[in-house]
């Protein structure tokens, strides 16, 4: 169905821009799977006891090590990882297998087996770090045989990291001095692959398919973030020269300073997306972002056990709020169910859950979860008595109806709260003139209404040629909700990853986005591209995007009339 | 969030139509289940066995007892359950429980647990079978304690049933000489309760929600199937009138004859939907079916361990194409993948079945399992040398991209087929004028498409206020398509339960859908309701659904329009 016309070009989904010109390395094979049969004879089981709790240490050493060397997230989840390999639980698994005959490598295999059906059994967050244990198994495998350790290779020299898709823990390692640029077989834009690379800013290239096997380990690539391009064999020189203009740019975004605006003074909000405080103060000190667009309030709820009272969500709140005292700041009300399960507000097992009981329709069978929020919303904003230039907005995840929409809508008006609501169902934009009239703004979530649009699950990478946010389908659905917001005065944004793509931003201002919200490290690509054009040019280019066969169609037209900046 | 107005009348989804007077039956509950703890001595755990092996026995012969005396589908659910009771594996679990102490209750949950477990963990058909499974358990359990039989009451004159949700076993048995209508408080107009309903053509309304329970047994209750109410305490008097009234539609619809026409002659094509050639002769004979508009070709590869042949294929297929000789038949490609796996065809596990690799997704890493598919259609046309007033037509599911279509266009093209596509995938609508170059005819799947518009399992029952093809979402994206179709001469036809529904039948037709397929039992209610109103009243009919707020405001605003025939 899908030619590689060129076969020195192979393509991918661009995730994040940048030219990067260096050799190409695989990360290293998971070492093969042992079968059950061997028996270790009684009197060397001891001895084979020792030999696995030293590579288990070992590993759990070297993960250990490499958490003090890096930051952040990177580091607790480098942290909890080494933290697997110590587990009481698993490692007496694992005694056992090898007291019983096991050889140490298989009583591995055996005791993760056990605890990967135990985790996917318990669902949700559980069945989440069933990765890290396959992962740590596979380390502490090759520990045993000696082989190389699976996962990064240890390199002296800048590289393009090519793999079928990385563990959180390869990614949570990953030095950027070093691997300038990833490629992936699978993974999609929201992948966890895709995530981690717009964190760290390394030009990044997902969904390349089978053709990826193609680079051999070794040979110079030429990656083009933006492109979603990997090209073997190119000129070195033009490469190199590709490579330094793609730095300049960089640089030029590095100094761009807000707010938002066209070349020719047409003005777009641009906000940022966060989870609690932490990444909000982030977005306040570190990018020019004019205020929060989409403050997700999953985190105290999801890590909670049972719910935080109205009092614990106002602190939680003000948090995030005092970083921007004199910006707009807009909550999203608890986006729970499908793959964030909350312990308190029990649901149902559910053959396709990002179809299910998840968002407000969470909030129908259990309204007082809903007020309670709001009202520690609404404590939060009068604890802080914010200024008047800094309205607190509250919109609704998952609303497909104009009913659900009036009944949020009065639950904060009940509150002094100004209601929105998501548009990611294709239903709430399609109805968007019935649902306006309740509502004082909406923000589309394209990450969701891509997958509803297109009915391809966002996380599988098998689909991720469907869930583009480049989908002229999505874009029309877009461009009827900005039409609609005009006819009834209703300020519409956009928050997903579609918001932190240079380019598509553009399209969004032609198509009368009001603002963008966007990951803080995406603000400054977005707002260097906007300066660089005027707004008939946005126009224009939207025009094309809406009239493109598909989502790589609509993405060369919007090339052909604007240069990335 | 909603309201009940009127204490004495209470609402639900109407299914299937059908006024009818009769005192209210509750099925009977399911038994509590046991807790552990009690532990059996030793010296009586023998005669447990045995009292577990009567009652078991006891069940399984009466099953087997209602089997003979059902006929069909009905005799085959039976004997299937029936056989379940007497499962080796099954009963050996019991045993074991009963011989480690556990008294015969007890050990019935847990060896059932341990069965649903592993069928759930299995998926697929397997997990579907744990319905039966709980339903064997309660049966045994209720047995072994001389409680009533859970499920249907015996009865001796004509009652309502009224329930939670019925399982396959339930209405299996039902004798629609006695239970004259049903009311469940979940379920959706396409779960298992509603399809059964009417195939049985018994007045049906579910999703009523908890406020069904106020209902109590014994009490005379009228049941509205297309009003979707239940009224308690109406006047006796008028309750039996309305009920005759409702048998003499009935009998008009009986004695409808096609082909299809409004009252001013305005020609809408009806058509049957069909899975093999038994359901294709039940059309052609005892239907006005004008032909097939939906053949589904999963049930020769869903029952088959492996794929069969081309020649094979063309066998089936050509069983149901010689049933309308001389008349159009529209043949789905293989829709397989989400709640149908197809064995040979392996496909990864899931997150979220319904969005992910199904229908046409599937031949995308398999195309010659499609080419030989259509090989098998072309042969089968050919070796019947059909008519031509007898178009044989092939259409794609779940096309969501105008390349998907031209691709498989292109492979119709080749066999000299007639291609179209599925429009159940919101952005196969929104993409109608790049599709519609590609095709000779789109059919709108309304029951996938109100489920991705609204981005609410069908299947699932708390969403069923949701998944409503009356909703104005879902009409708007079928009065685009309509609209495109004109522009681009495109046949557009609906297959889907909302075909079957008169009243939205009367809706589609005035959008300008040019033929609607439904189960057989549902033409005459069609077209005798098309016969009764002129194509004007239809436009104004669908005008009002269009701007309406929502699915129920739909109905009522159609309903002031066109009274039922």
């Amino acid at each position: 169905m899908e030619n590689v016309s060129n076969d020195t070009v192979i393509k991918g989904t661009a995730v994040v821009s940048g030219v990067r010109y260096a050799k190409a390395v695989w990360i290293s094979p998971r070492p093969e799977l042992p079968q059950a049969g061997a028996v270790i004879e009684e009197s060397q089981r001891e001895a084979e006891l020792e030999r696995f709790n030293e590579a288990a240490d070992a590993v759990s050493e070297r993960l250990r090590e490499r958490s003090t060397k890096a930051e952040g997230a990177a580091s607790e989840v480098l942290k909890a990882t080494a933290g697997m390999v110590n587990d009481r639980g698993w490692r007496k698994a694992v005694h056992k297998g090898i007291k019983g005959g096991h050889p140490a490598d298989y009583a591995v295999v055996a005791a993760t087996t056990k605890f990967v059906t135990m985790f996917e059994a318990a669902g949700g967050v559980m069945a989440e770090r069933t990765t890290d244990l396959r992962d740590i198994r596979d380390r502490v495998i090759a520990e045993l045989r000696g082989e190389q350790e699976p996962g990064l290779p240890e390199v002296d020299e800048q590289v393009v990291l090519f793999a079928d898709d990385l563990s959180p823990a390869d990614t949570a390692a990953l030095n950027t001095d070093y691997f300038v640029g990833l490629v992936t077989e699978l993974g999609g834009p929201t992948s966890h692959t895709a995530i981690i690379a717009r964190q760290l800013n390394v030009p990044c290239i997902v969904a390349v398919g089978e053709k990826v096997h193609k680079i051999e380990a070794g040979e110079p690539v030429m990656v083009d973030g933006a492109l979603g391009t990997v090209t073997l064999g190119a000129d070195p020189e033009t490469a190199r020269a590709a490579e330094q203009e793609s730095k300049m740019l960089a640089e030029r975004i590095a100094q761009w300073r807000g707010p938002a605006q066209t070349k020719d003074g047409h003005k777009v909000q641009l906000l940022a997306n966060v989870q609690d405080g932490k990444a909000a103060r982030i977005a306040a000190t570190q990018s020019q972002a004019e205020g929060i667009g989409l403050f997700r309030t999953e985190l105290c709820f999801l890590t909670a056990t049972e719910e935080p009272s109205v009092a614990e969500q106002a602190e939680v709140y003000k948090k995030v709020l005092e970083q921007f005292p004199e910006s707009k700041v807009v909550v999203r009300s608890l986006d729970a169910g499908s793959d964030k399960p909350v312990p308190f507000a029990s649901m149902a097992d559910e053959m396709n859950p990002a179809l299910g009981v998840r968002g407000l329709r969470v909030a129908r069978a259990n309204e007082a979860l809903l007020t309670r929020q709001l009202d520690a919303v609404a404590k939060a904003v009068e604890e802080l008595d914010r200024a008047d230039n800094a309205p607190t907005w509250v919109m609704a995840p998952m609303v497909a109806t104009a009913r659900e929409a009036k009944w949020f809508a009065g639950l904060c008006a009940e509150r002094g709260l100004t209601a929105g609501a998501m548009i990611e169902v294709p239903a709430a934009s399609l109805m968007a003139d019935k649902l306006m009239p309740h509502l004082d703004f909406v923000s589309i979530g394209t990450n969701d209404l891509t997958q509803y649009t297109m009915a391809a699950d966002r996380m599988s990478p098998q689909l991720a040629y469907l869930t583009d946010p480049w989908q002229p389908a999505v874009l029309r659905l877009i461009d009827h909700t900005c039409k609609e917001g005009r006819k009834y005065d209703t300020a519409v944004g956009v928050c997903g990853e579609a918001a932190a793509d240079p380019l598509l931003a553009c399209v969004l201002t032609g198509l009368g986005v009001n603002s963008l919200s966007c990951a803080s490290t995406a603000i400054a690509g977005v707002g260097a591209q906007l300066a660089a054009v005027d707004l008939e040019t946005c126009q224009r280019a939207a025009a094309a995007a809406l009239d493109a066969e598909g989502a790589t169609e609509a993405r060369a037209a919007v090339r052909d009339i604007i240069q990335p900046a």
